[in-house]
């Protein structure tokens, strides 16, 4: 998928994240999204740079940016988004859900840098934290269970911000069959159905007509229509008494 | 946020799952996005239940069903989607990328079950797997890493499910303050600066304008202007020369 290219001027800020293999869940998240530039603000674990399961995110732990204060690690964006799974915290910010703020900030990168941050696992962002962020961004959760993992909550809040809206409206790619296709599947069929016995047996009225409902409620892809085609004639090849040894022979036939 | 209720009718499938801690992920974010029926095929580790990380998934992974066939796995779903980052593999199936593909699932679980399936970490689903599968979904990502951590993905994907489309164009909730309130806060700051002497050393000739659309680009909280209304009447009593004891001996003659 073509990222789209204000996606470079997010930064994504990991807040006094305790387990370093939660810097590389988030780095190979990034680093799927097409987003390169990490910050962390006081990891518990200094070494995080080693931080495995960061299939493809590598590069980005490594060139990750270390800062001792939200403040400066913030300095340069002109929008700052906090994550929260709200419960338990009077909230003094303004709150958005992921797919309204996911819209703001995309329009907000446009023009100028965005931090978007992510608390520790155990506490998320404390009050100062917040008090950094222009707004608040709250991922859609069931009530049962809204604390997400740091990894997969990145993940989530990435997606949003590089999935293409118009795509859901997209149709589906699958080339049907055309009319006449589907009409020689029918009335080979009909003729295998006549010569097995099977139409002699249920005598209906409008046979056919049945039939050929039946094969147009198939939605039968196009590229699958001479194989459909090429089953029928064996079959109704077999029904009307060949055998193996006669078609080989009535295929020599055709060679002379 | 309220969980759609047909999400009760979706069984995440995991297929030949290596690690049991990827398990416990994705029950984690299946209790995140009320979705509560996991089925696993041939797990690496048969004591997955036993998976840590899955805060909140608990009773998920406790009730998870196991299989030990992709067929028995998906047997009472009329649907089944197989999940892939597609690549190295020549596709036999239509393709859907998630937005469209997710809004497909969810028409289909009005009515009926649907399997959405995700394979190993390493190898994803064999073409065996994929033989059982309606169509094949992908998460869109950067062309440079197009492959996925399984708790990730399955976040993603469950996401996509419940999102509200409708939501992304809700307007922001926070109530900007009145004309009358901004108006308020003009004349007091205007008061201010020229008292200051702010204004007569910047001699311009439309000053108040200048100041009141000033004003009306902050976007200023409803909620917060009483606070600085409060800030400036303070501000311009000091700037007027008052001093502590003088106000406090005002304020004390007031309540005479």
């Amino acid at each position: 998928m073509q990222i789209p290219r204000e996606l470079d001027r997010l930064r994504v800020v990991l807040v006094s994240t305790r387990n370093p293999l939660n810097i590389g869940a988030a780095a190979r998240a990034m680093s799927n999204f097409g987003c390169s530039h990490l910050r962390v603000v006081n990891p518990f674990e200094p070494a995080f740079r080693e931080a495995r399961s960061a299939v493809g995110g590598a590069a980005i732990l490594k060139n990750a940016e270390e800062f001792t204060s939200v403040a400066d690690a913030v300095a340069d964006a002109t929008l700052v988004v906090g994550t929260t799974a709200v419960r338990h915290r009077d909230l003094q910010h303004s709150l958005r859900r992921l797919e309204p703020g996911a819209r703001a900030i995309r329009k907000q990168l446009a023009s100028s840098r965005v931090a978007l941050l992510f608390g520790s696992e155990k506490f998320g962002l404390s009050n100062e934290d917040l008090s950094h962020c222009h707004w608040l961004l709250n991922i859609p959760t069931s009530e049962e269970n809204i604390s997400m993992n740091l990894g997969q909550a990145v993940a989530v809040c990435l997606y949003e911000l590089v999935r293409d809206p118009k795509a859901a409206r997209q149709s589906e790619k699958v080339t049907i069959a055309s009319s006449a296709e589907l009409e020689r599947i029918t009335k080979l069929l009909l003729e295998v159905l006549r010569a097995s016995g099977y139409i002699n047996l249920r005598r209906v009225a409008d046979v056919d007509d049945r039939i050929r409902r039946l094969i147009r409620r198939l939605k039968l892809p196009a590229r699958d229509s001479d194989l459909w085609l090429g089953m029928l004639r064996q079959i109704l090849w077999k029904v009307n008494g060949g055998d193996y040894s006669s078609k080989k022979a009535q295929s020599n036939r055709a060679k002379d």
